[in-house]
């Protein structure tokens, strides 16, 4: 039993799909997030950059004694573990990329899978190496789709909307054409998009959601190493942000789907 | 005469085209010029967090003793500008704002100016009080256009673009139906949409470019001042990026139009 909380970090909002998730697997498990909000987005960034801001997430989130920490950002789980892992000792720090890896060796029938990210995901290769060590001779390819995050904040997730489905058909003819059967969706914004990705891909195409995958595979691990709270209060969420906690509050229920979010507060992580 | 240089700040890239007119209008000034690439874009941050930013944008550029400090951002020069000269005592500081609002005046001939800007520039209500203040009077309406920088920053500037002319239409269409002769680009990527804009609103509407207009002003009060340069050797040009340089040098040239660039550096502003 291991009471203390964990850690979960993102560059911004999108990290909460993985936090809806991780709140409904492991309903007993006190929650730290921390939301890069002051700089968000990290995926157009380079990736010395990005590092650089991993790091301060991870001490920031640090001071609270987290038992484990969660990384719920595509662009940071797929540039910067190395990094995280080396800075942070014996804390156990989990990425998007392993649980999502597995997830799609699982799904696929025909060996050909897609990933969809960030200029900075697609960059690193990190899905393709990935799977490539759980399935050695899969067919990959990625994709960057830089506008998927600005008009999924700017609310253009709806099928039947031109401007989302003439940018999303621009980002995934490709894998259409190649006969991709499973689709990494490797970056927490991706998901609400999943009625238009769906559409345009058809109904034998698996679309797989990093976020989601990666709270299912933290609940194993933890369990695994008998790192499960052992509370029986109600659990406890805390929300930090970069910029204001009123734009925050805004969004947050968009990605949280509750109304119910807990207390919300602005630090700086330019001293971390 | 003054040989210091001029030092230019924006959030990132979109101040270049303001540089760009300013070495047409001023070419014997020395211009350092500080992207904050690694915290763009402000135009959807809190205020707050965007005068924070813009005092360490400010502080930085002091280092380099300049002459005159110019805002070649819309949203800073919309919500830090008070702040910006109640911090830095005599040292000459220029926004957009008071270059733009004489440049609308002067061409409005029915009194109905429109502005669009980011979702920050336009809360500010900056524009408005500009405009009040010397064409009492006059009719004003603003228009948040949060899509306009990340479409521009990926290309679709290009007219029969269904993505960029759908997007153009949902956020010109009331200024368009309420009369304006006249329409305020309150933030420096919007003049990449000329075109699109242009070819939305008719030829009768007067396209004011804040970053051009702001450029030839700076260029009146130096030579007021009697604080140009007395150089006859070529000008130098210095930029300070906090994201990476390649990032910067490969997108560069789409502002400035020339190849000509001059030295990159990164830097970080944490300390300032």
């Amino acid at each position: 039993m291991d009471n203390r909380p964990i850690g979960v970090f993102d560059s911004g909002l999108g990290g909460l799909t993985t936090v809806r998730r991780l709140m409904q697997v492991l309903p007993n498990e006190d929650i730290i997030y921390l939301g890069d909000t002051g700089r968000v987005p990290y995926g157009s960034r380079s990736r010395d950059t990005i590092i650089r801001y991993a790091m301060q997430d991870a001490a920031f989130l640090r001071q609270f004694d987290v038992k484990a920490l969660v990384i719920a950002c595509g662009t940071v789980s797929t540039t910067s573990m190395e990094a995280l892992r080396s800075g942070n000792g014996e804390l156990p720090i989990y990425g998007v990329v392993d649980a999502t890896v597995q997830a799609a060796a699982a799904a696929t029938k025909n060996g050909k899978i897609g990933a969809i990210g960030t200029v900075a995901t697609i960059k690193s290769s990190a899905y393709e190496k990935g799977l490539q060590r759980i399935l050695p001779g899969v067919q990959y390819r990625g994709k960057a789709c830089p506008l998927f995050v600005p008009l999924v904040e700017n609310g253009r997730t709806e099928p039947g909307d031109i401007v989302i489905e003439t940018v999303a058909a621009e980002y995934l003819e490709e894998f259409r054409q190649w006969g991709a059967d499973t689709l990494i969706l490797g970056c927490t914004h991706y998901p609400l998009l999943d009625r238009v990705i769906g559409n345009y891909m058809g109904s034998g195409v698996a679309l797989i959601d990093a976020g989601a995958a990666t709270a299912e595979y933290v609940a194993g691990e933890l369990a695994r190493m008998d790192r499960l709270s052992g509370k029986h209060a109600a659990p406890a969420y805390r929300y930090y942000v970069t910029d204001s906690t009123e734009n925050f509050t805004a969004l947050a229920s968009l990605f949280l789907k509750t109304d119910h979010l807990g207390p919300v507060s602005q630090v700086s992580l330019e001293s971390y």
